[in-house]
């Protein structure tokens, strides 16, 4: 069988991981990297791939069997999203989870011709197809879902445009009472400060006011002002010493009841690394995209719209011997 | 929007736990039980209901948009599903791991006209699910399961067949050593005694050698001889009084790598009765059944072939906008 031919939009940390998972897929094969920095500059770690620039991604058309998208979900998604699906299958990790729906759209109006898989990862992505299974078998309850410990970027990022603020790095941990009280079935109310603490770990610049960049970032709005935040200052070295991993994870906690009977269902990732783990989940989802065109589908689907066998490199035949 | 018309096959513990979960739903109408019984001596929860003879099925072809088999894996299945999946779209539980395979094509051959759904509940079923899913993503690892601690019917019901038992329970009850081991990303090598523990709960007949009957349930090929097997002999009221709730539950846990990253997912079930979720799990799937026929799709499908979209009442924007 022919080899799965597999673009990478974007050779960032998740670009990275694509490319590591990909060349560890025996049904796939990286046939191109495409970026918006000088093609010629970027060196990357797997010999005779191509790189382009992502202006030139039409002279590929008809030579990749699916494009997987490693840019932000800020600003690269948006515009790149229906570019590409316009041209190629797709998959993605947008992440703004207020604006998928709109996302969706515009995705699926591009995919005229192809199959668009946006929102994989782990949340969304996994999480959410447990949150959905979940509600479905046990739809008398309530679902929680908690992040961490691991290292929130869009957290770190604000702290780093603070006033005063060299670098940071930023912890969303959850709170154990929460968890505990959550997975005994006691179906609490939680506030946003019970769910979640943030730790902070901050390098000031020299001579600026630390007090004034602890109150800046613990009252900040949105990101901070609801948690309980802790932030502790350290060195340069001390950053890059002990903050330098990516590691991340969290849970969905569904608990409910069937009559007089109660029930917790727990999904849990512990993760060294969010990039590495997140790109894999979307490997695995390009090759359902494929999949699925090869099928004749065409539009914009989730992973919720997506068959789990789709995403698997055996058979449906070896998967009911084996995995049923 | 006209309900989903239901009818259920078998009224023993699953066939309750699907009425009750029927009858819960809000896109769901119960309309037919099906039995073995004189349908006459059949008094069952739900006013209005008829209740006919499993062999007066043919009558309600047309009338019914799905029916939920709940009859054991043993003997009623291999020979109600396809006889059903000819009439009707289903739903089983087929739970007969070696003899998944056979089955589905004595499924797909009978259901031309119709969707057969197999093997759902939580294993296979949902534990499927997560097993595909995260060697999917996470392929260069390995995947565990555990039951328990929970009434295994079939060893309870193999007890029972010992010269001199009255009755019995047994539980089979996860290792915790193995479990830690796991859950830490060990990979451990383990064999089934490491795995499981088998709690039996036995009354021994008036003048029954005990010591005969322990050593007839623990040497038992099969069942017991390859595990660590404790035998308690309680009286028949306290096996009554302490014994007569159907708790289950397990633990799905995958370790794996991603070059020199290690990741653990974990998924776990604690059910305080193992009918009554599984037959939500049944009536979720039931939903999928009847999307999947009225969007032209025939044959037999698995938990791992259906879009997990398929099996929520709420819509895929809502579902987009609530659960990604």
């Amino acid at each position: 069988m022919d080899k799965i031919k597999v673009g990478i939009a974007g050779y960032g940390n998740i670009g990275r991981g694509a490319e590591r998972a990909v060349n560890a897929a025996a049904d796939m094969q990286l046939c191109a990297v495409f970026t918006r920095r000088d093609p010629k500059t970027l060196a990357i770690n797997t010999p005779g791939v191509q790189v382009l620039h992502v202006d030139d991604a039409p002279s590929m058309v008809g030579k990749l069997d699916v494009v997987i998208l490693c840019g932000g979900s800020a600003t690269d998604l948006p515009e790149q999203g229906p570019a590409f699906a316009a041209l190629f299958n797709t998959v993605d990790s947008f992440d703004t989870h207020a604006k998928i729906p709109e996302y969706f759209q515009a995705l699926n109006g591009a995919a005229q011709d192809h199959v668009a898989v946006l929102s994989v990862g782990w949340d969304p992505g996994l999480f959410s197809i447990i949150r959905l299974l979940s509600q479905a078998v046990l739809p008398d309850g309530e679902t929680y879902t908690f992040w961490g410990r691991g290292v929130s970027q869009g957290h770190s990022d604000a702290i780093r445009r603070v006033p005063g603020v060299a670098d940071a790095i930023q912890y969303t941990v959850p709170i154990d009472a929460a968890v505990s009280s959550v997975r005994a079935g006691n179906n609490p109310q939680l506030t946003t400060r019970q769910k979640h603490l943030r730790e902070c770990y901050v390098v000031a610049k020299e001579g600026a006011d630390r007090a004034q960049i602890e109150r800046d970032i613990v009252q900040m709005p949105n990101y901070f002002a609801d948690y309980d935040t802790t932030v502790t200052f350290v060195t340069a070295q001390e950053l890059k010493a002990n903050h330098s991993a990516m590691p991340h994870g969290g849970m969905v906690v569904r608990s409910g009841a069937t009559g007089q009977n109660n029930h917790v269902i727990e999904y849990s990732l512990k993760l060294d690394s969010n990039p590495e783990f997140t790109s894999g989940v979307m490997v695995a989802y390009a090759r359902a995209a494929v999949r699925m065109a090869s099928a004749g589908r065409r539009g914009a689907f989730s992973a919720l719209d997506i068959p789990p066998s789709c995403l698997l490199v055996q058979d449906a035949a070896w998967q009911r011997a084996n995995l049923l």
